[in-house]
């Protein structure tokens, strides 16, 4: 497993947060939002999904990975 | 129809005016949301919804009627 922390920009609230973690859960891999410190941290089976994939998917919800 | 301007706070982004619309349509109105005003005009049939009901709604969902 892999294990990535993300600083994601725009996230306000906890409908945020459930949208993030839906949009990686459905890239493969599973999400942990910190609304606080702006930050995601996701795991995922590199055999599974790719980063690219889970970052792609929270920037599809209009939240920016910086 | 009756038509009224409330003054709601932790709305912050495009999901709560989706949750703030929802639920006053649950109760029975139409609302429209302005996030930066931090306004909701709601329009109903005050032979069919409350304005007890529609302030209701909108902090069950989590926000505040100020």
């Amino acid at each position: 497993m892999a294990q990535v922390t993300l600083n994601v920009e725009g996230m306000s609230c906890n409908h945020c947060v459930n949208a993030v973690q839906t949009a990686v859960k459905n890239a493969g891999g599973s999400a942990k939002v910190d609304l606080a410190s702006k930050t995601v941290e996701v795991e995922f089976d590199e055999g599974k999904a790719t980063l690219k994939a889970i970052k792609d998917a929270i920037e599809d919800q209009g939240y920016d990975v910086v």
